[in-house]
């Protein structure tokens, strides 16, 4: 019989994460706040706030005596491997939290501490500018945050000091190993196809979802009552407004979704809804239930393109469906909505039409939109594009890739929030996120086959009957649980069997096509 | 010439005061969304946060480097006063601050940190366990953890070690300087009296609003439109509901106030959102314009009972009074109320009709329902009532004070959130604050009759032409600015000119009897 070592420096370490955790997780809180109620005066006072809980943070983070706890932790660990005392996939799950931590501590470590307390400011100033800005379509007065942003940033890459370029460092916390090489190889196809496959819808008329408008209370309504059919679980989510939705966790049983009214657009509260729970149900799938397994880096999100993966594939391949429309119509009508059938529904999903907005884009073109943030942040952080010039480059891309400029910068080169905060190299992953889902997608369906689900298509099936809950029920066994354990590319390999491509959202969006346009004609 | 010493050390304790105030901030921010956005499942992980910060923030302020910063800034401030550097005024706020902030710490060391730590985890399960209880009229599901608070707070009372009773010591960060002894002079004349009045009304016909409600919607119409009227500043002020209305500061320029709906009672919104806005009035005309100042005691309120009477102040000077009502009644017509002049109105405000809710009580009455909690919470603390017999000892003491017997624990025991949060010796500021409210309003009525505001009573010639923007300005001049600089006592008797006593809140509704008898008959 072997005398069991009680793992005693694994407990230190998780004691110490969960603190970690809990800090964080009030930085979030914050956040949530300062995007759902703070009056707007109340920035100044944020940022500091902010600052002050980054900075420790980061001395958390790379602080000599977590070095110390990582080492016993991981010495301890070894010595308990060796008398076998794990079985082999715990021993593996506790050699990757250790390399993680090893991997993050070591990049904490090589920040200055000034920098982070800069950055949390800047961040926050920036986010308070961009608003303001936005509100006034004033660029000029919010190009200096941005500036200071690009440098500061910039300088967190050098202090960095990775086998990689400086925008390929920044990308790493939002998409690990992720190179501007693969990039190009993955957008590639995307790139040659998507401004043809646009040619071909332009011609098609205006969605009529663009002459008619639901009162705000009338879009949450409906919003609950998907959400409702989702089984979404009131003790543990709460939902509110914010100018840019999003979903955050602020604890183990503590999630947030926002959403947003755009006057004029009826389907985006609802879309968008959609989308943030897709992000939610990942953060609820995660191997978090007990909070000592938050704490580790094993039941974090592995990238965002996985993140995003999650909330397109809800948005689009379930929402934007054929069959969902068919079911859901009936509840858009009692809120007042000028639809005569299922296909109407699904026509106003769908409007294939370019505009100038990422967030109300269709699928067909949100990637030009990713394609020209990708370049143009690329230009701004590694190239020398000056931030002066930024709404001209910004307007020609778009003359150029979707034929339309934008009027202002309003709707222009300010419309989306993350540079604001200094967040570059996030872009890329929505557009991987579309091909993740796309390709997972794929496997779900063989999946669902294997469970005897019938049909050319048994994701639309299970959507025809409001069995959403199998299709989550395949995310949570296949993918959600994962967490950092392997990084996106390598999970969508394991789990489809093939290499992350383009093919699969671009065969899915030929169909899309091909299907809206019979019956547009 | 004299040669300006800089003062080093009294920048150093101001900015180590600063970072506290952060975190005190940030601890503020998350008791807001506690209570405003956080799913119920949240609240363990939030418990754990708030114990974190809870904490912390005990560390930094009974820390040997905040004594040190406190003595050092001390004796160059003793220095710099030998030679005359500062003026009278300014030399008496450094005095003050100094003192205050001697006997904050010497509070805090006496403090076991673990005491600290497992009060803020008590509070927030005491919470969680309250809100659980109340909707489930379940008190026995509450009553241990009532019972863990009281026994910490009795821990905490025992290891401040003060020359005063344990509810005393309990009492004072609420109310400096408050003794039993004092409280039972003030309320004697109130024990006396409040019955009797209350006997006069009794037979009074059940008033109109009880018949009729408003939409939610259209009670924040309403709400939205007073603060507007009532010069609310959006860029510092954020709004919301909650389950138990309150008014917090988030920071220097972030005040944020909530207020709920109570079917079947359609002034309950509007009336709490006035008191909370009161409350709000105060935090924002205290000296904190600068960070700086925020930081400083001087720059805090000077006790509960103050904060109260301003609050009340809004609520029921000015918004129960005639003349609110005949200026304001049109509003409610538009938003649907059944009333046919402003009298009605008034009549609705002012129902003079015994509840068993205290946040719903009519003036008269709201004495006696602090009389009994004051009573009982004394007797927890330091009589040996046990927490078993309070359903009992709370129902009792209705009956015989206000001839009404609560149906459950929920409209009785249950009813306030103050006890679940281990707050024992808030509830007479309430009352207190009625006491100084009337006070105030005496000396302010002379004051506007100095500025040539003509009438019986200067007050109501204000609301009349809604001007209540002069009501304010004296309350900005003569209540607001001084923070901690003197005690509420203190306070009312440098602004009245006499002791606060109970006459005039008595005279007060005794008039106001008078008339609301007259127009009924």
């Amino acid at each position: 019989m072997i005398l069991k070592v009680p793992a005693l420096a694994w407990k230190r370490l998780g004691d110490y994460l969960h603190e970690t955790q809990l800090l964080g997780s009030i930085q979030s809180t914050l956040y949530w706040d300062q995007n759902t109620n703070m009056p707007p005066s109340g920035a100044s006072w944020r940022g500091e706030q902010l600052s002050l809980l980054a900075t420790q943070l980061h001395a958390r983070q790379s602080s000599k005596y977590f070095e110390e706890l990582i080492d016993e932790a991981k010495a301890e660990f070894e010595r308990s491997t060796d008398i076998g005392e794990l079985d082999v996939n715990h021993a593996n799950d506790r050699r990757r939290n250790i390399e993680l931590l090893e991997q993050d501590l070591s990049r904490q470590k090589r920040l200055d501490p000034q920098l982070i307390a800069a950055l949390a400011v800047a961040k926050a100033e920036g986010y308070k500018l961009w608003q303001e800005a936005k509100s006034k379509n004033q660029f000029n007065s919010f190009a200096p945050a941005l500036s200071k942003l690009i440098a500061l940033r910039k300088e967190q890459s050098r202090q960095l000091n990775e086998d990689r370029s400086c925008w390929e460092t920044l990308a790493q916390p939002f998409e690990p190993d992720l190179s501007i090489q693969r990039l190009d190889e993955l957008f590639a196809p995307l790139r040659d196809r998507l401004p043809a496959l646009l040619d071909n819808v332009r011609s098609w008329e205006l969605p009529e979802s663009n002459k008619w408008d639901l009162d705000a209370q009338v879009q949450q309504d409906l919003c609950d009552i998907l959400l409702s059919e989702w089984d979404r679980d009131a003790l543990i989510t709460a939902l509110a407004r914010s100018p840019h939705p999003f979903s955050i966790t602020l604890g183990p049983q503590d999630f947030r979704l926002t959403t947003r009214i755009v006057p004029g657009q009826p389907l985006s509260c609802f879309l968008a809804t959609a989308h943030e729970w897709g992000h939610s149900l990942y953060e609820q799938g995660l191997n978090f239930e007990s909070h000592q397994w938050f704490a580790w880096p094993l039941g974090q999100a592995t990238s965002m393109a996985l993140h995003e993966s999650q909330s397109l594939f809800w948005e689009n391949r379930v929402v934007r469906s054929k069959e969902f429309s068919e079911r859901f119509w009936p509840h858009f009508v009692r809120a007042g909505a000028p639809l005569t059938s299922g296909h109407d529904l699904w026509r106003a999903m769908n409007p294939l039409m370019p505009g100038l907005n990422r967030v109300e884009a269709d699928e067909l073109s949100y990637g030009l939109h990713i394609l020209i943030r990708t370049d143009l942040e690329i230009a701004l952080i590694e190239d020398g594009l000056e931030v002066k010039d930024l709404p001209y480059e910004w307007n020609s891309r778009y003359k150029e890739l979707l034929g339309l400029e934008p009027k202002s910068d309003t709707e222009g080169c300010l419309q989306d929030v993350h540079w604001s905060e200094g967040q570059f190299g996030y872009f890329p992953s929505y557009l991987l996120g579309h091909l993740i889902s796309a390709q997972l997608s794929e496997a779900m369906s063989d999946g669902l086959r294997d469970l005897g689900i019938q049909g050319k298509d048994p994701l639309g099936t299970c959507i025809s009957s409001a069995k959403e809950s199998l299709l989550l029920s395949w995310l949570r066994k296949e993918v959600h649980p994962y967490g950092r354990k392997v990084n996106a590319e390598d999970l969508v390999q394991e789990v489809t069997g093939k290499p992350l491509a383009s093919t699969a959202f671009l065969d899915y969006l030929d169909e899309k096509i091909l299907l809206l346009g019979q019956k547009s004609s």
